[in-house]
């Protein structure tokens, strides 16, 4: 039996843009009603990329600013991971733009020795990436001095104007730094569980359309399929859980009793929230307690088929969860294991692969709770259809890199942009170039040649410090 | 000290299109000249995919021959990797299409377990696939069951009709089986070498263009990117070579002395071979026999400035390549070296990832040295700009693995297509329901959804036994 090496997350920081919509401004402009977006899908702000950004940029000035709070030098980095669905070339890899703005700050070539890699699977790619970068220190392959991965996770999800996904819109950057002295999140090896579905009516950007970055949701059939996937995935995630010992739960427990806190990839709350719901039904659907949900609900669950897609869209699942959310056990149960993980997603609107993360540092920042020795089990989901669920667990004194995590802040310091600003930047009505530089220590998209020239879609960056 | 857990390829499937375009043919219907796409580039022959296949269901096909050849069920992957530049859709994974129709044959749900991953950075992604994967099973991330990786490197090389590159076309997928017992290859821990460095005039496919499936391609700096960064991580991999004591030289002796096989990325055989003539001159300029090099020549190789782009664009090392590969010394080296790996990437063309893993199979099918407890040193490259080479051994017993290689036959059994018929196919002039079927044992793409619905870009597969 070999002792494993620790792995896991040593840092993270979150690039959001400055600018952002207020729902419920955008509640009263499109006439969506009241609260609609902001309680009921609960978003209260979406950012928004200005004109001079892009998920290259923010992905670069997530790492700039995730390596100067460490302290590392690009010679301490062994891999850079980027995780996206807003790529800008089908052959290019992101973190090649990535580096080269990188060297602008840090010097020409001071990158030349990283291993560099591009992922795609919509929204879970980057916690793929945490693992895949990770698995790379357990097995003692990085480098004594170049001993860390710096894992990207930048989207921009962009939906039409007066569309139902709107309010639902967000863009951010996460950076993780990733090693073998987990100061944040420890990796529990094995303690995992998957569940993959071929499926093509979700959720998707097929190539060759005319508003490429526009996506085409089915959103209903895009909610079973998150619902059913995360379910098998729990499934096998409590199996290995059990087998592996990491969790034993004694006679009228379940699994998820000795879960101290889940993060879960965050679309939008209410669809947390939903999930939650199959959760506990599934978890806690034999026990004793059961009864006492039912009793007050008057009301049962439909117990079997949750691996299928059609439960999730039955009436019976609906009525039961609309009942559910509303009880004094649910919120209980909720607040405390998922609550924290929710106020910064409400505000970032979902940025995708990035999401997961955002949840992450809403968690440490918000959560009243002394993490030390805790598990938190993250729940990554991507369209198309795949759910990651991954435990770790929080290692003593955590309390050093949490306080230096400020997104709860940044998130209070940006400028709302009015419904006409927002249109306008929506619509691509300003160029880069016409956006004033604002010299808030980050990378500047400048230009996108446009001419038919072999330069045709070459991005300039700049770093403005 | 901890033993390292063996790990790496353990077997080798490479799916080729059964069309292909003859490229003494197309000398003459193009007027290029004579021999000088099949003797110039040393591309014979291009393979082309029929209307009804794409990069998704060609990687399907090479998954499923490889488990068939290898007794692998569903229940023994842990993940499968797909790299490729020749995507389909921004957000969704092709690993979704192609645990899909895998699923038709298999049975529903039968990779419901599996990790799936899509990788992109142009041709080196299916080497970094190669490197993540294998990473898992070393730290012992793997199952005991599910013990397995599939990495599939699929892409469809097209280039416009008339253009300097059309010679160059190429589609193809490889499949690797990855695991803790390689038969084939296994991976020699930190001895590798990489350079990467931000590029974006060299080879891209930028989204929101009419054409594209085409990418934009800038000759001379593709080449010179490529020479570069191989130089550059030849270095490092030389540092790591020592440094590990993988190779000890000895007085008059090079690490190159000491490697018994590379296999390259191979966009067409003059690349390789410039490669290599950097690769000699590097290992060799401080070495006595390079005096009888240099009495042969009458001239001298530029013995500075090789990590620079401008080294290789230089009137110097472009005539002393062409006056070095005429040589007897060079011939012998390279064709020792590299020669058994060029011939069936010669019949194929270029199909980006998978280029370098059908390389290693026309090393295993074509050399007639023993390869036991040899060394093979993949040197993979992606524009953008990536050098990934890596150090790999044969191990004892590879030739029970060798036995079942059958691309060399296979590539002897394809169909030829007429220009007319390889005009219409390039032009989409064919749609893939027009196609006849020919129970080929293969998947098949059956058609794309053209409607303003939201199925718009689906497609639909099935097997075709």
């Amino acid at each position: 039996m070999r002792t494993p090496i620790k792995v896991g997350i040593e840092a993270l920081y979150v690039y959001v843009p400055y600018y952002y919509v207020d729902n419920a401004a955008l509640e009263v402009y499109t006439k969506a009603g009241t609260k609609h977006f902001t309680e009921g899908l609960g978003i209260k702000k979406f950012g928004i990329p200005s004109p001079d950004e892009d998920p290259a940029s923010m992905a670069a000035t997530a790492a700039s600013r995730l390596m100067d709070k460490c302290s590392i030098a690009p010679k301490h980095i062994f891999r850079i991971d980027t995780a996206t669905e807003s790529s800008l070339d089908n052959s290019r890899a992101l973190v090649s733009d990535v580096v080269g703005m990188l060297e602008q700050k840090y010097g020409v070539g001071s990158f030349s020795h990283v291993l560099g890699y591009e992922q795609k699977f919509a929204c879970v790619s980057g916690l793929e990436r945490v693992l895949d970068s990770s698995a790379w220190c357990a097995a003692g392959w990085n480098d004594t001095t170049a001993k860390y991965a710096i894992v990207l996770a930048t989207d921009h999800a962009k939906y039409n104007l007066n569309s139902a996904a709107e309010p639902t819109q967000g863009a951010a950057a996460a950076a993780m730094l990733i090693g073998a002295n987990p100061k944040l999140l420890e990796i529990v090896p094995g303690v995992r569980g998957s569940a993959l579905r071929y499926e093509n009516m979700d959720f998707k950007k097929p190539l060759g359309r005319k508003k490429e970055d526009i996506p085409i949701v089915d959103g209903p059939r895009s909610i079973v399929s998150y619902l059913a996937e995360m379910e098998k995935a729990w499934r096998a995630f409590r199996f290995a859980a059990v087998n592996t010992q990491f969790i034993v739960p004694k006679q009228g427990e379940c699994v998820l009793d000795h879960v101290d806190k889940l993060v879960y990839h965050n679309p939008y709350e209410k669809m947390v929230m939903s999930a939650f719901v199959a959760l506990l039904i599934q978890e806690w659907k034999s026990l004793p307690r059961w009864r006492e949900v039912t009793d007050v609900i008057g009301n049962r669950a439909p117990e079997t088929g949750a691996d299928c897609l059609q439960y999730y869209g039955d009436e019976a699942f609906s009525d039961f969860r609309r009942q559910f959310v509303k009880t004094d056990i649910y919120h209980k149960e909720f607040n405390q294991k998922v609550g924290s993980s929710l106020l910064a997603p409400g505000l970032v609107g979902d940025p995708f692969t990035a999401s997961i993360f955002i949840g992450i540092d809403s968690m440490f920042e918000n959560d009243k709770d002394d993490l030390t020795s805790k598990n938190v089990v993250l729940c990554g989901y991507g369209s198309g259809s795949h759910a990651v669920i991954q435990a770790f667990t929080v290692p003593k004194g955590y309390e050093k890199i949490k306080k230096h995590m400020d997104l709860m802040q940044r998130l209070e310091n940006r400028r709302e942009l009015s419904m006409d600003e927002y249109r306008r930047i929506h619509e691509g009505k300003i160029a880069p170039q016409d956006w004033p530089g604002d010299g808030r220590n980050r990378f500047q998209l400048r230009s996108i040649e446009a001419g038919r020239t072999k330069k045709k879609g070459n991005r300039e960056y700049s770093y403005a410090d």
